[in-house]
């Protein structure tokens, strides 16, 4: 591509931007404008990621990544900056994940696997030596002969659908094979599970994520298995049902641990009783860097407070940077969070309004999902034109965020707001050992901050006060 | 993120599918699914960046990917597969393209450069001596005093604007230093150009592109310098002005020679005569592999064959599958074949009435540059709905494709439309060693071959016959 094509990106701009001189068009070109020229997102995320790393709830780098997002809140001027106590899970991946095929004959298969998140370890911390049973649904079970299930390993097959176009959706319709998978298989006799891993790539990444007991069903270790190696041992299998899988696993859970909720608050000018959260999760999982899910947000929510500040903002309302903890193994955090809202509001006149979040990733920001009521979400679709300019398009329906989900349950319902970054790449890198700061592109990470800080903005001006 | 959200996603993906069941919305549901499950682009890409290799006009590999995309449109069922010969530059970069700065006091540094396209080598292919100008527009040469131009290196270093959203737009701002810098230098005196290498990315990696002397200005060799070292170099003739460039290039033009323009045809059923052609271009940069820069487009252009193949659809008009030659440096294909249409136009019935290109790279589609009547303009953005399902939402008057813009030229006036992927990653690969196969990702590739197919298919039902 050479000049003739730059010429006719030009014109294509020129059309594109917005002609309006509104306060809010031109509000929201300075915080564009702000953040490609002065961004700290990027740095703050190198920092998060590199300089203090993984943030698996309970361990001593979420701990630090607290008290780096409290000092961060304050140098950007919060007028009050807190921590929120909140009882974590602690449960660690040890140092053992092996899995390895055997044919019998001596030859045998390393697999990449690496265990979910709150599996327990296999007995005494030995290997568990089983057949494999392969079905692509957790029905499948219960209609298997009781020799194909009992004390045995199932493996879970089923692919991510590769014709969703939104890779959420996709996510969304393989998940119960990681969620309940384990229980299901220890339910009809299976003494170990291995779940093939969610995302759409075909690479020997094993992608970690929270799985979770059933009451009164044995606890029975599950391991995600990269997809390579779930479509090979499918394979293997089929072609020799004697084939044996050994699995050791060494990891554990431990007492809960006192961690919590970075909170900072900047009181508004006009309508200080009307609280707007927004944020993103400080913890994350553990083989990565947690650089997308969720440092994206987590730096998203500083860069917003950052450029308000910096575009010379005077928020209306009360805005809440929250960085919540425990979003990936408990939600312990957003639970506490929206508990603690409605104690607020039950024993003040403060309300809350409307929460944010950023918990998909730093990718190329697309819109928002929108989980409000049909007057909200018909106001925020007025907002096309100002955020056309900007490439952002999505005014959807759905679910906003897991950590902001139980402020649902306040009365008055807030609206709820989530950013949505394009999702093409996301599940490449999710709770993958891929999921690092140098796949986070500069750029894209700064739009999608001053996308979220636009929904702020907009909200903070235009969302109406509930009525008494 | 995990099941609460992922449950979001799918309320979202949901909310946004279309619920038209038209033929046209089923039909693009389709092309979809097709592309999704069994694409071949990802495939045909690997093999023609990494089997056949850079594409540069006049090299052998160039005319080894003609013959491929021959065989791959017969393989798809073209009609009527022929190469229409074009005559095309023929110039290499040769081995040699050193650039070190030297303090005078035996200390020197090695730059990062690589000769822009088209340049003339050093004379006699030994270094060339000289302190540096800095400037940041061409216009300032000519305030400059002679003693800071002539016998100088001059090196142009304005960036392209960071806080314009669509990179294109960046990039147009500053490419007049690549095309135009050599000649602007020469002509108050220099005898070497530096020029800044257009990208966004603060990286070591040089970026070519075509440049072009301007008449009766004597020829001076120019080079693209990384942005890091763009900026270093500022910085230290700035300390020290007494440093000195040597600058050493054995680039070479030779004699023109034959190659051409990939052609195959498929025959409307209904309206033979009129004809849609889409296209991407073949020849790429020699210093990466072009994949993004337009291998994307040239696999786009037959997976669009293959597609409406498969889905069984039968074109009304008669569709032109082009694979253009020399776009980069000359655009002696798409001069070519514009030609060849007016002549055809005059000499038969036949008449051209759109034509389609993707020269932007294989990310995530976002759209199309519409380059074309009111009417149609309007036409086309009656299809948001059709397209908000698969995240498509741009529909931007602007340049559609170098290749296809000489079409502009014929009476009646074609309706032109470009492919708009998501640029924010382009300008990191763009013209440098790094757009390779590995840095395309297979699901955003895909989704911008259907999406380019749903456009022909489209064009196809939807736009009016020229009125004779």
């Amino acid at each position: 591509m050479y000049l003739l094509c730059a010429g006719a990106f030009i014109s294509s701009a020129a059309f594109g931007q917005s002609p309006s001189e509104s306060t809010d068009s031109l509000n929201i070109r300075s915080l564009y404008d702000e953040v490609l020229l002065n961004g700290e997102a990027y740095e703050n995320l190198r920092t998060l990621t590199k300089d203090i790393g993984h943030r698996l709830s309970g361990s001593e780098s979420a701990g630090k990544a607290m008290a780096w997002g409290a000092e961060v809140m304050r140098l950007y001027g919060a007028d009050d900056v807190r921590i929120m106590p909140v009882m974590v899970p602690h449960w660690t991946r040890g140092n053992v994940a092996n899995a390895t095929a055997h044919w019998g004959n001596g030859e045998s298969k390393k697999l990449h696997v690496t265990a979910l998140g709150g599996s327990v370890g296999t007995p005494s911390n030995t290997e568990i030596i089983a057949n494999v049973t392969v079905v692509k649904r957790l029905s499948e079970l219960k209609e298997l002969p009781s020799h194909e299930t009992e004390g045995r390993i199932v493996l879970f097959n089923r692919p991510m659908d590769p014709v969703q176009i939104n890779t959420g959706s996709a996510y969304g319709g393989a998940y119960d094979q990681r969620g309940n998978g384990a229980s299901a298989a220890a339910d009809v006799g299976a003494i170990g599970a291995l779940v093939r891993s969610l995302t759409h790539a075909l690479d020997t990444l094993p992608h970690t994520g929270a799985m979770r007991y059933q009451d009164d069903i044995p606890k029975i270790p599950a391991a995600a298995i990269s997809t390579v190696d779930a479509a090979w041992l499918a394979k293997a299998v089929q072609a020799n049902p004697e084939l044996e899988i050994r699995l050791e696993m060494d990891c554990e859970a431990f007492e809960d641990v006192e961690q919590g909720n970075v909170i900072g608050t900047w009181y508004g000018t006009e309508l200080p009783d009307e609280i707007i959260t927004l944020g993103g999760h400080l913890d994350s999982w553990d083989i990565g860097e947690g650089a997308h899910d969720d440092g994206a947000g987590v730096v998203h929510t500083l860069e917003v407070l950052r450029l308000l500040k910096a575009i010379g903002y005077e928020p209306r309302r009360t805005l809440r940077f929250v960085l919540f903890i425990n979003e990936e193994n408990g939600n312990r955090g957003g639970i506490a969070y929206a508990e603690k809202a409605r104690e607020e509001m039950e024993e003040t006149d403060r309300v809350h309004i409307a929460a944010l979040e950023s918990d998909a990733g730093g990718f190329v920001p697309r819109g928002f999902r929108i989980d409000a009521s049909d007057d909200v979400t018909t106001l925020m679709r007025t907002w096309t034109d100002l955020f056309d300019p900007y490439n952002i398009h999505q005014f959807r329906r759905g679910g906003a965020g897991v950590d902001i989900s139980p402020l649902k349950e306040l009365t008055p319902r807030p609206t709820l707001v989530g950013l949505s970054p394009d999702g093409q790449r996301y599940f490449d890198f999710h709770h993958s050992a891929q999921d690092v700061f140098e796949n986070v592109h500069k750029r894209e990470l700064e739009l999608g901050a001053a996308t979220f800080a636009a929904a702020v903005l907009l909200l903070d001006q235009h969302l109406p006060s509930p009525t008494p």
